[in-house]
């Protein structure tokens, strides 16, 4: 294979899961993920990051894999002992996770970057990739409902996705300064890849892309774009994708996903299952690659990753 | 037994003892129980108060009975991530302890004081005894040994104790307030004892006494001052009291406790088993009252408050 950069956008545990297959293939500190922070919030006086620990965990193999998020082993005596006490207990924290959250809160307020906090708890877990979040300033995803705004994790958590989306604002979005070592990358000769982990594209990736200067850096860089399709047969493999694209009026399918990134895709991967979409693809102007997007084992993760590698490298030009 | 409030001073587990025995004698929200704060310290940035928790879960039931301190079925998942996570571990914090501890921390943050804070967390515990911090400002006590100065924690926990005491020194201590329903029951016409419980003389007694203004309020106070010994047969019930008095030059006895608080006292709560030194402390014109002081059981708490106030009332004016 190639040596080179490779720049993986990623939201949490659909991302993660490509991530950690990515993570498997030898590439070392040249694969840079770079994390969504519009779901990011204060909760408790506690900074809670959800897309860069769920990438983090998946990474360090800490996750829970049959819960699908958080921790392996995790307690919930915090949670009960809050409930206890009269406090806000509608977000679960675990009683392991919240160590990420006291460690990082008190770095930040020390004063370090959250890409210097996290590069300091990734490299403690024996994480070689690079784990960046989007941005070090703050970027909030507030989602438009019928019932009037939401914060993220309100409208997610607390109010389970009921509410009917209208729309996404990201707040400080236009004087937040996409991360430093995200920027160099895009503009490095030697890029293989730029992939787009099968997040939810609306409040993952589409936080990531409105970053100023990050949509003109991706169509100048040297490498291939490359999304997976986070929806497989008109479903969202996890988490409100497909919910918030009937109610924003859109085909719950792969081919609108595809559409929604438009003309800055050189490939789109989508399942066996959709492959009638794949002519429609095409005449986007985007190279449809069809393959298995499901990743329930940790050697689909691997094949996807090495897919979409080999797909990147037919398409450099 | 007669109506009006009753003053206690205490530190953590021993003080917590008889302010739980005093808070089952029916005085409901007469009983002020003023707790001290120089062990506090800021720790991952959480604002950790030993003593006011010590009393608090005692108070409402929730404490570790068996290992005597942090409160019971704790769980230790939170330590164990801050480990692999690199973090700074020697300070224990539970699981379930550390809800106390965020919801403290991020209450203070907003500005609330930690009079205001403990009320709405004792309340919410059922606890209907008034659990107030000695003051509200920040008093660090600082201990002094033979290798330099020590904050309290760094010493009690980090350094087990182990290093020479030379002396005390409470940061702060000079611009500190009362606390204010402190001070106003201080100078109650109807207050009907002030006990100091038998937590250490120097670490938890000695900062609330250190207060501008305390001492003379306690000796212009209408009720009687009356201290329990935490000294028994020359040993410490718990911590490091007798060994702190070994390396201060004093013997470990319950009469060098009465004569430490000296003239402040109206009487002296010590055991049977140091009955001996009961005419030593009746020298000092402090009334020797002798029973057993050893708290094992609910019940001895409860009877040595009993006891205690019922001496009040004897030596009361």
């Amino acid at each position: 294979m190639k040596q080179g950069p490779v720049i993986a956008l990623s939201g949490g545990v659909g991302g993660a899961k490509l991530a950690l297959g990515l993570s498997r293939l030898g590439l070392g500190d040249d694969l840079l993920i770079v994390t969504n922070v519009g779901d990011d919030f204060e909760h408790l006086g506690l900074n809670i990051c959800p897309d860069l620990d769920s990438v983090t965990y998946a990474l360090a193999g800490l996750n829970d894999q049959e819960k699908g998020w958080g921790r392996a082993d995790e307690g919930w005596r915090f949670m009960a002992a809050l409930g206890e006490l009269g406090g806000d207990n509608w977000f679960n924290l675990g009683d392991r996770d919240l160590a990420m959250h006291v460690l990082r809160t008190e770095a930040l307020a020390r004063g370090e970057s959250l890409t210097q906090v996290t590069r300091s708890i990734t490299r403690q877990l024996g994480i070689t990739a690079q784990v960046v979040p989007m941005t070090d300033d703050p970027v909030r995803t507030m989602v438009q409902t019928a019932d009037g705004p939401l914060a993220f994790q309100h409208y997610f958590v607390r109010d389970r996705c009921e509410p009917v989306v209208t729309g996404f604002e990201f707040e400080g979005i236009a004087a937040a300064r996409p991360q430093a070592d995200f920027m160099t990358a895009l503009s490095d000769p030697e890029l293989l890849a730029i992939v787009i982990t099968p997040s939810n594209p609306f409040v993952s990736v589409d936080p990531i892309l409105a970053l100023p200067g990050v949509r003109a850096a991706m169509a100048a860089a040297p490498a291939p774009v490359i999304a997976v399709s986070p929806i497989v047969a008109g479903l969202a493999i996890k988490g409100p994708a497909a919910k918030m694209m009937a109610e924003l009026g859109m085909p719950s399918t792969a081919l609108a996903v595809a559409q929604h990134y438009g003309g800055l895709l050189d490939g789109f991967v989508l399942d066996h299952g959709d492959q009638d979409q794949a002519d429609a693809v095409a005449a986007l102007g985007i190279r449809p690659l069809v393959t298995k997007t499901v990743m329930q084992s940790l050697e689909d993760r691997i094949k996807l990753a090495e897919f979409v590698l080999a797909a990147a490298d037919e398409l450099a030009p």
